[in-house]
């Protein structure tokens, strides 16, 4: 079966409102197998959002919308559906008593405007709301069936859930759809893509690659014929061929596998920063319990800090200034003596837009120390996002990404850069 | 002029990423007097980009599309739009040119499937990408122009800002529209928009709000005859009705007016913090030259550490925990002092999504310390959004913002709650 969304709004189209609506009833679909095959934002405007419901059902099976459902004279959803059904706007006395109980309820005398809400299709059906005052709309229309439902995101989802979800898997006689997604760190996506070529080629897998900087997760989808067992092919597949660049699966974030594996060996971490004035450390406590895993941190922004605070030896940084690699091993071996830390990491590095000592910008040194070995030092190949205003972001980002994944390779005993497709790989490209 | 907005991608669809390009496109076009009358996501299928492109072109002058000019064999914008021109597909030497001279600089080799991206309609005139290594692409079709940009956000945005807003003022001969986003932190939407009816109800004139966590910015529009003198007015009795809660104009976000007010008193700041794991000094940090304001931070997320790296008595932390007003002053002085700054801040509470030491989700102390004055202290009332899994990074962005603003203050010599209407203005609205 295959679905539209049409998401009602000026406000949307004014970008005044991210569509989080779409996005959410995108994923909920995806995970129970249906497909939704074009969304569209239109503005509150009765004609324009009729032409859209019908052309909709000329391409899709069903359409769902979100908005446009309120008690005010821009909410024209139900006038558009009337219209589209060739029907008129009737008063629904159930829902109108409704109306009436809820304002005596909270003391307040009903608005002209809100009978609105009590008006319905004739002929439609309602759509239980079990999370506030107006039910979502069934319409049955030629070309399929139109459900209709508020934009206020908790009662768009309470009826998805409750109601809508449960029809469509009825009507649909869904197929099997297996998907997962794979998280991968430190590896580019075209090196990515490149080595899962056969996996894009095995029948009824298909492979969708979303980056981040410094990250890419692997969405795999199986259809067909135990889609499941075809799932875990691919999966298998895929982590013989990524190696250990694959650092999760699902929602499990970078930041949660390094917790774990922190509380699983009851260690702790701390954080030396200086590009990423602090970023390491709030990554590193946005998990709730983070407090059995980080220990604390210290930000050196200014050079002469990094001795102070965290025991980096001064010669070292008069010589070598606070960029290079023996100063990013120091830092890691310094907070993590300082604060008592089981591991320490340290970065320094030039975030842009201006080089800095002589240091292009993208230039970044990550170390990490722990007990019982030399802190190991790595200083990945921050691709350099144009000359624009948002390089300083995103070459933050990538060194949090690459400080994070070093610090669970260390965990995990694994070497720093294995599988990561460096120097090695590009000349097998060549060749 | 109308435009409509395509926005090519599964990903899209399936609701692993929200669609904030079209976001930021509508607001970026409304803000020019450009309305966008259509916003329409398809997935990664050469004949579906083509029939919506077209589609589009048949209600509107114009299509911005952003995403599929990537690499990969997914990306099918560029294959689409030259169907839709009916021309080939050609591959321009300059582009695969800076394609070599960008591999060659990061010392990697160009994966074959690379070249797509020097790959463009025949015909096509290409956008000067100055953020990226692939350009946007501007095709005319019989009803209208199509500009295809990128799906990366800061690529996308910088060619829209160089390339594509001025060509479309050019074409469309814009209608005087004034407008201009003055930013408030530390004062509720509500209090805003009450505070502001007058406002609303000058002639001509139109306020949006735009609410962040601890922010609200006021969008205020002005249309026809003088519509600069009605936007100064409006503007004028807006500060007047706000006072000190407004922070800043346009872009000038709270960290870029701390740094200025920092740069001019040649002064620097600390910080010290808790549940914030390090979201301040990397919020400090944002801004290119921030080495000159910013000296570093302590992130002092075990209690002990709090003495042991900020000098916090230990006796007040064994008397009341580490969530007292009092540790927030300590933290804020001992920063400063141990590491030698002008100003120090220090932040402690609880972020949730548990109570912590008998105080409920929100409780935050933040300390500001400078010279020639025992620390100001401020508990702001932090609304604790539902029971989800985003309370922590809500709470946490509040407390940035709450200290930023603190700080600020401090360095005008404001009252530390100076106009965010408080017990005060409730009690009035209660009577």
């Amino acid at each position: 079966m295959r679905v539209e969304l049409l998401t009602v709004g000026d406000e949307l189209l004014l970008g005044d409102t991210v569509n989080g609506n779409a996005a959410w009833l995108g994923r909920r679909l995806a995970d129970h197998g249906v497909e939704v095959t074009r969304s569209v934002v239109v503005g509150d405007e009765t004609d324009v959002i009729v032409e859209a419901v019908t052309a909709a059902l000329g391409r899709a099976g069903a359409v769902i919308t979100t908005g446009g459902l309120g008690p005010t004279y821009d909410d024209l959803t139900r006038d558009a559906l009337a219209k589209a059904a060739g029907v008129a706007l009737v008063r629904d006395p159930a829902l109108e008593r409704r109306l009436h109980e809820r304002a005596e309820a909270v003391g307040r005398a009903l608005q002209p405007m809100a009978f609105r809400m009590a008006e319905v299709p004739e002929g439609a059906g309602l759509l239980r709301n079990s999370a506030g005052t107006a039910p979502g709309l069934r319409v049955e229309l030629p070309g399929g069936v139109v459900y209709a439902l508020p934009g206020v995101p908790f009662e768009m989802r309470t009826i998805m859930d409750e109601v809508v979800l449960p029809e469509l898997a009825e009507r649909a006689g869904l197929p099997a759809v297996e998907r997962r997604t794979l998280r991968t760190a430190g590896v580019w996506e075209s090196v990515v893509a490149t080595r899962l070529a056969e996996v894009e080629a095995m029948d009824g897998v298909r492979l969708a690659y979303l980056p981040d900087p410094a990250e890419v997760k692997i969405r795999v989808t199986a259809a067909g014929p135990d889609a499941a067992g075809r799932l875990a092919a691919a999966e298998a597949r895929i982590r013989e061929l990524l190696g250990p660049v694959v650092y999760g699966v699902e929602d499990e974030t970078l930041d949660r596998v390094v917790h774990r594996l922190l509380a699983e060996r009851s260690a702790t971490v701390a954080a030396a920063e200086s590009l990423t004035g602090g970023l390491i450390g709030a990554e590193l406590t946005a998990m709730p319990g983070s407090s059995a895993t980080f220990a604390g941190g210290v930000v050196a922004y200014a050079t002469e800090l990094k001795a102070r605070l965290l025991g980096v030896p001064e010669g070292l940084l008069a010589e070598h200034g606070a960029v290079h690699p023996d100063v990013a091993a120091a830092m890691a071996e310094g907070v993590r003596a300082r604060l008592g830390a089981t591991y320490g990491v340290g970065v320094t590095g030039v975030a842009g837009p201006e080089p800095q000592d002589g240091h292009p910008v993208g230039t970044v040194y990550i170390g990490v120390a722990g007990p019982g070995y030399s802190p190991i030092v790595v200083s990945p190949r921050l691709p350099v996002p144009g000359t624009g205003r948002e390089i300083r972001a995103v070459i933050r980002r990538m060194t949090v990404v690459h400080a994070l994944e070093l610090l669970r390779r260390a965990l995990l005993g694994l070497d720093a850069d294995a599988g990561t497709g460096d120097a090695r790989e590009d000349r097998e490209d060549r060749g």
